[in-house]
């Protein structure tokens, strides 16, 4: 229907810069649209008034910074494109192509259709067809406060005055990162990392990621594959002073994606301490919490702490869109206990607000408890476990090796064996080696690991598909 | 619950700067909240990055940007919380404030709760769990292109690919404001005209108004109080390049808000004509084009011109806010010709995206043409009209002078013989004077009317609130 642009704007015939605090930090991390040609530059870092900066847009109808926004549109071309295209379908398109690189739980619609189907859901009183309050609905941000104090296992319950809710946690990202920072400041980030992160700090916020690299090798005092350490995050934030840029907060995500890791409660803690120290504000990405499928993985939210290091500093998001498989819902929440930081965020929730009609099925789904515990959650974790266990199983045969933690929808596998030259080029080619073979992963390039030939694999959907998936990653 | 500052940021006590295209466009004009006391300050227009112009927050934890976005919300005070305090029901606080100030129709909450209660709207399908095509799904996009092409009477045809489906227009205005205009550039607005429009476009953008101030008095060539004229256009636009404002566009809201006006076909054709010698984008606010409810009154939507001047800098905004009184369901629409600002646009919506559950219930509505032309749109007019003339009744017998075009929710109320002195502070006096007598208005200083006192009185409500609140008027 809508025919994008084909061609890149201005697209130069280099190659892919290497990521560092320096380079640039537009990854298309997109969460559904994860490819690049390899030989397509990537803009550097720029702020926005800034034209010789500028990543320069073929259109005479866009500002510079439209021309950037509409690039990451465009930037989005190969992988997705060309999964929508031939996409596969049991019946109509038996050899199109699986998907095992969008981050969505396709396990528990059944469950989920089955209950927001039920009557109860249809609710139209006239106070949710009327201009809402843009923080949220008191009784939404009620049951919101209700959920997390129980699930986060909060030593206090939390207050309905420190939620704000709104469409996602991209809009969360985005709003978080334009009223903390001016035009050009920086988050550390611990990578890889979901890299669509990248362009909800960026798009609107112009703000920018500073890298805190991790390696796969443990050495020294790691003890773990990519293990963030408080070494590393004050190295990474020195090395920012030193080149000028300033740091504002840190952003950590837990469950960790593309890794799986959950941190430990004195990790975290470490983790806060070190931000307080710096006076950094730190956003915590929790939306995989209730996606920890393993038994034994013992998993701590930021709302558990007994006495948070720095509560004016830490805001904490949660969205529906993972642990409920509802990414196309849009819902999304911030508690902090920042009055000024909800306020700035519920002051451009004019642009990110929900559906009173949703946010009236949202709270009846959270309070509706004896389904979450005795129904969904179960069944759900045990999906998840029957899932990884084939999958991991397959890349066990293959000789593959992978991390996992337990947690999330995704294993982080190591395909290094597989690159001629470890260089992200190479990546790109096994990349489109698996499309052309009717599967498409993500790359560790698009998650700004700094070791090419690292993949992100999606497991959470149904049993076909993954051996579907598996057959050709065989390939 | 969430107890807002009560203080002001470093507010002194200064009066509110007249309006010119230099002077500060920071009305506090969001729809809902829309008072302030006089003696407050409002921050001159500054560019983010600009500290040295910049309004100050007062909180040590956000960006200066980030204060500039949390004054809107706190500045929004007295009005809107004073009214939420005390705000009149029927039996449990019959001697509550009356709210005549927000521009919402209550008029057919029976109608709307009845079909959208009905069993066709609750669909859960996997597809619309999953993440959305960030444009809007295509069946919506399909169906908005078939309800505009019909009730704009396009002369052709109008394309789903050029339809961007988002959470309302405020958003609408946001990202366009974004992809079209760098830092510190402006759009040309007819003033008065709807006051949010300058945060839609300065919060996240950036972008300033730059008003083309109307007079109430007819003289020369004005055949109508407030009439908008190709001449004043293009003495704005030069005064505003003569003081170093760049100019991107031209903004038209048709039906007008606050006026009621329509511009006739030669109008709206003298206008876009004037944007096209000066290559200015044109953003159409067409929210009221179904909320006509004279039949006299001759309504006609950019859309049904036969070769629109300049097609590619002409970009339509509808919503169903206000024609299908839901404000609180957050849908908005654009409908462009030009492919990079709808791409644009569209890489945005991952910041302004709706629920796929209210993606298909809109579909539904928007399709079910016996409904809307048999049942809602006849008798939405009907108790429109009715309202109307209820008011404007009640203001003829008060001897009260007002202007209404037979469009939108409300009535633009000359009050300028009541106030000694023809200042602001004078009008705010007599804002606060009716508020303290129980009945919410908005001043035309909300809207950057330039002759103080002028009030929007919103008729769209029931009777017995109308009543009360006329009578309060009266005091």
């Amino acid at each position: 229907m809508f025919t994008l642009p084909q061609e890149e704007s201005r697209a130069p015939a280099t190659g892919l810069g290497s990521a560092s605090t320096r380079d640039s930090n537009y990854g298309d991390g997109l969460e559904r649209e994860r490819s690049r040609k390899p030989d397509q530059k990537l803009p550097e870092f720029c702020a926005v008034g800034d034209p010789a900066a500028m990543f320069s847009s073929n259109s005479s109808y866009l500002s510079s910074r439209g021309g950037i926004i509409k690039w990451f549109w465009d930037s989005a071309e190969e992988g997705y494109r060309t999964y929508h295209m031939d996409e596969y379908d049991e019946d109509k398109n038996p050899s199109g192509i699986i998907n095992l690189g969008t981050s969505e739980n396709k396990l528990c619609f059944d469950l989920l259709s089955r209950r927001l189907s039920q009557s109860d859901m249809l609710r139209v009183e006239p106070s949710l067809l009327q201009y809402p309050d843009w923080r949220g609905h008191l009784f939404l941000r009620e049951e919101v406060a209700r959920f997390l104090s129980f699930y986060c296992k909060s030593p206090a319950p939390l207050k309905p005055e420190n939620v704000v809710v709104l469409n996602g946690c991209a809009s969360l990202f985005s709003a978080l990162a334009t009223v903390l920072c001016e035009v050009g400041e920086a988050f550390l980030i611990p990578a890889p990392y979901y890299g669509a992160i990248t362009q909800h700090v960026c798009l609107y916020g112009n703000v920018r990621l500073v890298c805190v690299h991790l390696d796969s090798e443990v050495t020294g005092l790691d003890t773990r594959p990519f293990q963030l350490t408080v070494e590393k995050l004050e190295m990474a934030l020195q090395r920012a002073h030193s080149e000028g840029v300033k740091v504002k907060g840190l952003i950590l995500i837990n469950p960790h994606n593309p890794l799986g890791d959950i941190y430990s409660p004195g990790e975290l803690r470490d983790y806060l301490e070190f931000a307080k120290r710096h006076e950094l504000h730190v956003m915590v990405d929790e939306v995989y919490m209730l996606s920890v499928f393993e038994k034994s993985a013992a998993y701590c939210s930021v709302l558990s702490l007994e006495g948070l290091p720095d509560p004016q500093r830490t805001h904490v998001m949660w969205a529906t869109s993972k642990d409920f498989g509802m990414s196309g819902l849009r819902f999304g929440t911030l508690y902090t206990e920042n009055r000024d930081v909800a306020t700035a965020v519920a002051s451009l929730c004019r642009y990110h607000g929900l559906s009173g009609l949703v946010q009236y099925q949202m709270a009846q789904l959270l309070q509706d408890r004896d389904w979450i515990n005795q129904v969904y959650l179960p069944e759900n974790h045990a999906r998840l476990k029957a899932a990884h266990t084939y999958v991991t199983g397959e890349l066990r045969a293959l000789g593959i090796p992978f991390l996992s933690g337990g947690a999330g929808f995704f294993i982080w596998v190591d395909l290094r064996k597989y690159l001629p030259e470890a260089t992200f080029k190479e990546e790109m080619l096994l990349w489109r080696c698996f499309l052309d073979n009717k599967v498409l992963l993500s790359c560790g390039k698009t998650f700004e690991c700094k070791e090419p030939g690292w993949f992100r694999l999606v497991f959470s959907d149904k049993a076909h598909r993954l051996c579907l998936g598996a057959t050709d990653l065989g390939c």
